[in-house]
């Protein structure tokens, strides 16, 4: 069974974890969790203050190659009749603040906002790295299983 | 920080879900949580009797056309420094148990005994559908993260 057009709108407004997947040049899949919010019909995410391996990150040199991508919401549970997965292809572009027009400046400026209001953990942790560096993510299709 | 070889084999051997990403024939990442077991230095995961979406699977198509393969593996924690991850590039093959010659096959049966071993629910629900189809998903590299 699908899940509907609700519970989907509400799973991305509040589920707090998703996890990417982007594909390297070499045409491996690669896979991180990510925190998120869904603002503008994007699913945004920051290159933030949590301790990174890597500059640039893996997920942003992918994507600049090649903006096809993942993203999963779904819950494990041991009670397996209450089963999800939301799962979402993507067309996602690297945004750097500094170089965005006034659009999608003011549009991931909110997304920050959303970002700090859905996340407490960023009271101390900071929400952007130098440079300041977004995934913006537009959904292209969507695909949801529940088990019951 | 990297996940100590111990905690990474610990890991493998008892957390209760993952994510696999394959590339569908668009060259599209795909993406679906999994159950999985770790046997004989692979990572085993059934095509088992939840209900499911399609035939034959996405996943199982995919991986018929091109084995690369990503497998994730980490916690959501509200507190940040408890966070980790666990991605584990893999050649993923799908095993026809009626095909399969006999090294294959034992291999295959011991997964399928550590499958009901893990989770209790396979009492109720069928750990494999016709035609008995397994998923077997050779690591090729590892790459973890903790955030402290």
């Amino acid at each position: 069974m699908k899940l509907s057009a609700d519970i989907i709108e509400q799973r991305l407004s509040h589920w707090p974890v998703a996890r990417l997947a982007t594909l390297n040049t070499s045409g491996q899949p690669h896979q991180v969790p990510i925190v998120f919010v869904w603002r503008a019909g994007k699913i945004w995410s920051p290159v933030d203050g949590k301790p990174k391996h890597g500059t640039p990150l893996s997920r942003v040199r992918n994507a600049l190659a090649n903006p096809a991508a993942s993203i999963l919401l779904d819950q494990y549970d041991e009670d397996w009749s209450q089963l999800w997965w939301l799962r979402v292809d993507v067309k996602l572009e690297i945004i750097y603040l500094d170089g965005a027009n006034e659009i999608t400046r003011s549009e991931a400026q909110e997304a920050i906002a959303g970002l700090k209001q859905k996340y407490p953990q960023y009271k101390t942790t900071a929400v952007l790295n130098e440079p300041p560096t977004l995934l913006a993510m537009t959904p292209i299709k969507y695909r949801s299983w529940r088990a019951k």
